[in-house]
């Protein structure tokens, strides 16, 4: 292998597939980085023992200049400090004997030990390997989708399926689904797309989240490609593949409450505030929501440390007064994941889940907190 | 107690003092921070076992408003997190019954349980008792010159005098003095004042290094008050109190070698860049630095890692050609506090240590590296 790449193209590759490389894998080829030189293109690959993510840098984008063929696996943190440390506009990589690759930069010359490049786990999105159904999106709203539903996916190892965003072809367009018992997040993708009705897949949460915030700049669409047993998201020179979930995800449109005793309508960031402070004592912990009129009361309370009295103005409000109590941090999270300027709760009972909508996208995004039996409720 | 305080400068008042509050103290108490309302000002405090630091707002300022007269401690990572999440520009603090806190912002209330102001730790500079000596410098310049010797202070506990900097009025001025046996850093701040001297003092390096944070962007004179046992540094609102480390302070004036058998300068950021690429792989290991005519080469190995080699130009050279092994780490903090355009080597023997000086204040600043024994040299 010889090549001569334009360092801030490196780096970039780099910053982007370090983010599936674990320092500590308990396999050493995984704490390592593919470099793998082809006469048009050097393909740079992370992998983790569940997803893997590659960048391409052409050599018709005037980024590199492939002299010879080859590949290696080198350290991937002591590789990326010292092309980062680099101050010439041009790396040369070059494996002159055995498994070590020269870095030149100017007067510098480094040399480090790699590992052999067969035993890195291959791509298959990258053999054009026949995918069972594939689409494309607009990147930033898949981003935005998953991100939105992240954080109701399960943390719990208990059931494997929770840990994991439900991918499903409904009738609207593609559904995202997570949950973890106490509280489901389910956003719809709008969009028509022939032949992919009746697909789905159950990708790792923090897999889907890693590839959400790696597309997000991309101003592309993003083409998500499924085989039996992998998902591929792909969107300029980026891929990033991931193992999926085997098992049945659970049939949660039942769950949903169809009718509700009554509304209240307030304004996103105002709230958001609100259950911040509250949340500064309470954590995790306990917060009290009540209506009356057009107020909406917080109180949280907290042994030995204090308590936080909040009040919000409702923008509207119909059906009867209600309190309840939910999980602070979970209602954070939530709206911390609205972009919507106005938030609709719909009260459904006192031992059924609290609906939240953000009030622009109500057909698509609806979000479900069941409450919390405390001794005044 | 009741005062109103403008949120952003209450906000800016807690960054400061909570640098003193550890979390995880093992007195109850300090993990609190002090608010102590007087009748003209609002005195905010932070502190652990061996420094304290306060922040003032002053009513004629326009910053605070007190009506009542009080103080009591709370709880210093809540509190914070509750006022800089209050969306109010006024906020109100107010004891209402016993040790408990009242924070009022908007519609907001929060209740939170304090500590008894009494059993907080005293500030002796702020009670203007008498000091043995004190004197005013500038901020900036005494910040910069701390931060300069303070990497080389020991982090063993072996020595407790060399855990700290050392103080002294020397004739040119202030001198700082750091060293950890291996390395040694000087520094002179060139300043006349009557009656300072023969004093001398050990400040805990860590604490000076934090009063060097907080004083950087005072653009004013610090004033430096030294009693028995106490160090304070003082500017507008601000004032820092540390403890001194008793002992006395080894003399190191005469390991500092007087003469040099040659003398290299170059370019410090070139240098610094180079080492750096040199330290990604050796970590704090050994770099040996060799010249040849007007180049000064850097070679690193690590065993099963790789190696490093690079050359970086001499702008002058004088003497005989000199090779050595130095330990990296501490090249490169030596050269990270550098502000010099150039830096001057001065090679004093094999088994002497190696000169280290900015060439822009080669008066005032000087850096001392004992060489590392390598079977190659």
């Amino acid at each position: 292998m010889l090549v001569y790449v334009v360092k801030d193209c490196l780096v970039k590759a780099l910053q982007l597939v370090l983010r599936a490389v674990s320092a500590n894998s308990p396999y050493p080829i995984l704490t390592g980085i593919s470099i793998q030189a082809l006469p048009e293109e050097l393909i740079i690959t992370g992998s983790s023992s569940s997803m893997s993510i590659q960048y391409k840098i052409h050599q018709g984008d005037r980024g590199v200049t492939v002299r010879r063929s080859g590949a290696i696996v080198v350290p991937a943190r002591y590789f990326y400090d010292i092309i980062r440390r680099c101050t010439d506009e041009w790396i040369g990589l070059e494996i002159l004997e055995g498994l070590k690759l020269t870095i030149t930069s100017g007067k510098s010359h480094i040399s480090l030990c790699g590992m052999d490049a067969s035993e890195f786990p291959p791509i298959r999105g990258a053999k054009g390997s026949a995918f069972l159904t594939s689409f494309s999106i607009p990147a930033e709203l898949l981003s935005e989708s998953v991100r939105q539903v992240f954080p109701s996916v399960s943390t719990s190892e208990s059931r494997p399926v929770l840990s994991g965003i439900y991918f499903e072809w409904g009738d609207k367009g593609l559904h995202l689904t997570a949950t973890d018992g106490v509280r489901l997040a389910s956003r719809i993708i709008q969009h028509e797309h022939q032949g992919c009705e009746g697909f789905s897949a159950i990708v790792p949460g923090k897999n889907a989240a890693e590839a959400a915030k790696l597309l997000q700049d991309a101003d592309s669409a993003a083409t998500i490609g499924i085989s039996s047993n992998q998902i591929c998201f792909s969107a300029q020179n980026l891929l990033i593949q991931s193992a999926l979930i085997e098992g049945a995800y659970p049939v949660v449109q039942s769950i949903i409450p169809k009718r509700y005793l009554s509304e209240a309508i307030t304004e996103t960031a105002a709230f958001l505030h609100a259950v911040e402070r509250a949340a500064v004592l309470a954590g995790e912990g306990i917060l009290q929501l009540s209506t009356a009129g057009k107020a909406l009361f917080l109180l949280s309370k907290t042994a030995e440390i204090g308590d936080v009295r909040d009040e919000v103005s409702l923008t509207d409000r119909s059906g009867e007064n209600f309190a309840l109590a939910l999980n602070s941090g979970f209602l954070l999270d939530i709206l911390r994941s609205m972009k919507s300027m106005f938030v609709i709760l719909r009260y459904t009972g006192s031992w059924s889940p609290l609906i939240i909508q953000p009030s622009d996208a109500i057909e698509s995004a609806i979000y479900l907190l069941s409450p919390i039996r405390t001794a005044s409720h």
